[in-house]
C-alpha cells in the first residue's frame, strides 16, 4: 500500500486546534492506512490527540510556537513565515515527508507559501483551486475558484485536465464529464479563451475524459457535468453566488415556516426530512479546495469549518495523494498541443504575483 | 402628464400573442396613463384585445403577417428582419411613436435590431443588459447580464451610473448603493477593470448614488446593495446561477417532503405558506432585462414567460420611460472624467459587433 501521510497546519482556522484533530479522526475511518503529521504548539495538541483513540497509532506532533494569523497579507507571510505551522505543513510536503498538507488559515497567505514551497508543476502554466459544488445529482468538481483572475485558452485547457483528474480520484468516475463555464452554449459564445480552449480540447486526440462544450451557469446545480471549468473570476462568483443563494432560500423558507399556526405544525411533522435537507446542504459537506498544478498537493479547508468539514478536506487531500496526481498529470498533459507551450511559469513570475497581492 | 407609449412585439416569445395581451392588461392597472401599440397579426390579435376590458380604450394595433423566428442569428435578422413585428416595435420607439419597445422574442436578434435603429447613446461606450435579481431584502438591479463579454474600467463606471439610474426609477431609491461584483472586498483584489473602476468612481464628485466599493458573489443574494456591476461574462453566469441553485433547493425541498408519511403531513399543513414560498422565488417576477445605454428603452421578456412576467417586463420599461432615463443618464456621466472618453461607438462598431455574433 502506498505511504499516506498527511500534513496538518494545527493553528489555523478559527477553532483551531480543536476540530483539526476531530477532524483527523474523523478521516481516520474512511483512511485507515493514513498517518498525520500535527505542527503546531505541542502543549495544546498531545492532550487533544490524547482523547482521540483513533489518533492514538497514527498521529505525530511537530512543535511550533509560530503561526501565520488570519489578516498576514500574502507577502508578508511568505516572507516571515518560516518556521510557522503553515508553512512547515508545506516544507513535509515539498520535502516527501509527507503526500499532502491540509490548512484552515489564511488563503492568501497558505496559496503564496504553497506556490513559493512547492512551484508550479513543470507541465503547468498557472495553479488553481478546485472544490466541489453540490448538484442535483450528488456534487461536481469547479475549478479555478480565485487563483488566477484572467486565463488565456492554454491555462483553461489545463484547467481541464486537472479537474478530471481531481474528479477521477475523489468522485471515482473512470472517464469524467467535462465542459466550460460560458454565457451560452452556441460555439460563437463567450470570450476568446473559453472559445479557444473548446477548440483546442476538440483538437486534442484521446482526452481522459469528455468533453461536453460550454456549460450555463443555470447547469451547474443541474450536474449537466462532472467538472466546471472556468478563469478564476467567473469561478469564483459562480460558487459564492451558489452559496449566498442557498442561503437566501433556506431563509426565504425559514420564514415560511413562521407564518401560521398550520405551517408551524407542519415544521415540527417534517422536522427530521427537513434537518436531512440542511445535511444535504451544508457547507462543510462541500469543504475544501484544493491547490492543483504545484509540486505538491495542498488543501484548503474554510476556517470556521467544523470537525466533519475538515475530515472532507483531508479526505480531498487523501484521495488526490493515493491518486498519484501529481505524476499523472504530468501524463496526461503530454497529449495536448501544442508542446512548445508547456513549461512551468519562470519563479520570477510566480514571486511576482505573490508580491503583487500582499 | 407625460406621454407613456408601450411598442409591444406581439409575435416573440413562446405564447405569444396570447400571454403578451394578457400582460398588458395586468400592466394597466399599475399605469392608467399607459397606450399599447401591439405589432403583429391583427387577426389573431385583435380578438384578444377585445377579451380584455382594460385595454378597450388604450390599445392599437399594427398590423405585420411576419416575426423573427425563435432560432434566428442576430445578423440575419438585422439584414432581413425589417417589418417584422420586432422590428416595427423597435422603430416606434426610435421614431418617437412609443416611448419603450418589450419583446419576449429571439434575445440576440432583439439586441442586433435594437442597436442598429437606436444606436448607442452619445454618452454611453457599451450598452448593456439590466434585470432585477431576488435578495433578502426584496430585490436588487444587476447588470450587465451579457451584452459585453469583455469590459474595461470605463464600461463599469458606465454600467454603475446606468444601474443606479434605474434603480432610482423602478425601485424609487433616491440614492442607491451601488457596488462592483469581485472575488474579494480588498482594494487589490480582482482585475484591473474592477479595480480600476473603483479608483474611477471613488475620484468623481457628486455621484449620484452611494459607491460601496466591491461586492462578492454571497453578497448578491444578501442584498448587501441596490445596484451589482459587473462585466457581462460574471454577470452572466452569476445569474444563470443563482437561477440555477434556486431550483437545485426547490428539488431538494420537494424531495424532503415525500421522504415519510409524517413529512407529507407536514407539507399539507404547510402548504399555503410555501405555496408564498414559490411566489416568491418565481422566476417570472424578476422577468424582464433593460437595455440600457440606447438611444430609447428596449426590454426583453423571457420567451417562456406567464402573463404576471411579461407584466413585468412592461413595468420595467413604463418605469424607465416615466423617469426620463435616456436623457437623465447623458446628464449624470456628465460628472465623470476624463471627459474625452464620452463619446457614442461608431456605426461602423457596432455593425461590426453585431455581424459577428450572426
Amino acid at each position: 500500500m502506498s505511504p499516506l501521510v498527511i500534513a496538518v497546519d494545527a493553528m489555523g482556522g478559527d477553532h483551531a486546534p480543536g476540530v483539526l484533530v476531530e477532524g483527523a479522526a474523523i478521516a481516520r475511518e474512511r483512511f485507515p492506512q493514513v498517518r498525520f503529521l500535527f505542527f503546531g504548539d505541542e502543549a495544546k495538541i498531545a492532550p487533544l490527540v490524547k482523547g482521540q483513540a483513533l489518533l492514538s497509532d497514527c498521529a505525530e506532533i511537530v512543535h511550533t510556537a509560530t503561526a501565520i494569523s488570519a489578516d498576514e497579507k500574502p507577502g508578508v507571510a511568505m516572507r516571515r513565515g518560516k518556521g510557522t505551522s503553515m508553512w512547515l505543513a508545506c516544507e513535509a510536503v515539498r520535502d516527501g515527508t509527507a503526500q499532502a498538507a491540509v490548512s484552515a488559515g489564511n488563503t492568501g497567505a497558505l496559496m503564496a507559501i504553497a506556490m513559493f514551497l512547492l512551484r508550479t508543476s513543470p507541465a503547468i502554466n498557472r495553479p488553481a483551486i478546485a472544490s466541489f459544488v453540490p448538484t442535483m445529482r450528488g456534487e461536481s468538481v469547479m475549478l479555478d475558484l480565485g487563483a488566477n483572475v484572467g486565463c488565456d485558452e492554454r491555462n483553461l485547457v489545463e484547467f481541464a485536465f486537472m479537474g478530471a483528474a481531481f474528479a477521477r480520484a475523489s468522485l471515482g468516475l473512470p472517464k469524467p464529464r467535462v465542459a466550460l463555464l460560458n454565457i451560452g452554449t452556441e460555439d460563437l459564445k463567450g470570450n476568446e479563451a473559453v472559445r479557444g480552449a473548446a477548440q483546442l480540447l476538440r483538437d486534442t486526440p484521446d482526452l481522459p475524459f469528455e468533453f461536453t462544450g460550454f456549460i450555463e451557469g443555470n447547469g451547474i446545480a443541474q450536474g449537466q457535468v462532472d467538472v466546471i471549468v472556468s478563469d478564476g473570476f467567473a469561478g469564483n462568483i459562480a460558487l459564492k453566488t451558489q452559496e449566498g443563494t442557498a442561503r437566501l432560500v433556506s431563509a426565504y423558507l425559514a420564514a415560511t415556516f413562521r407564518r401560521s399556526i398550520w405551517s408551524k405544525l407542519g415544521y415540527l411533522l417534517a422536522r427530521p426530512a427537513l434537518q436531512a435537507l440542511r445535511e444535504r446542504l451544508d457547507p462543510n459537506r462541500y469543504n475544501g479546495g484544493a491547490f492543483l498544478g504545484l509540486n505538491g498537493l495542498v488543501v484548503k479547508s474554510h476556517g470556521g469549518t467544523n470537525a466533519v468539514g475538515f475530515a472532507a478536506a483531508i479526505g480531498i487531500a487523501a484521495d488526490l495523494a493515493l491518486s498519484g496526481f501529481v505524476t499523472r498529470i504530468l501524463e496526461d498533459l503530454k497529449r495536448v498541443a501544442p508542446a512548445d507551450s508547456i513549461g512551468g511559469e519562470a519563479p520570477g513570475a510566480v514571486e511576482q504575483e505573490v508580491a503583487e497581492k500582499s
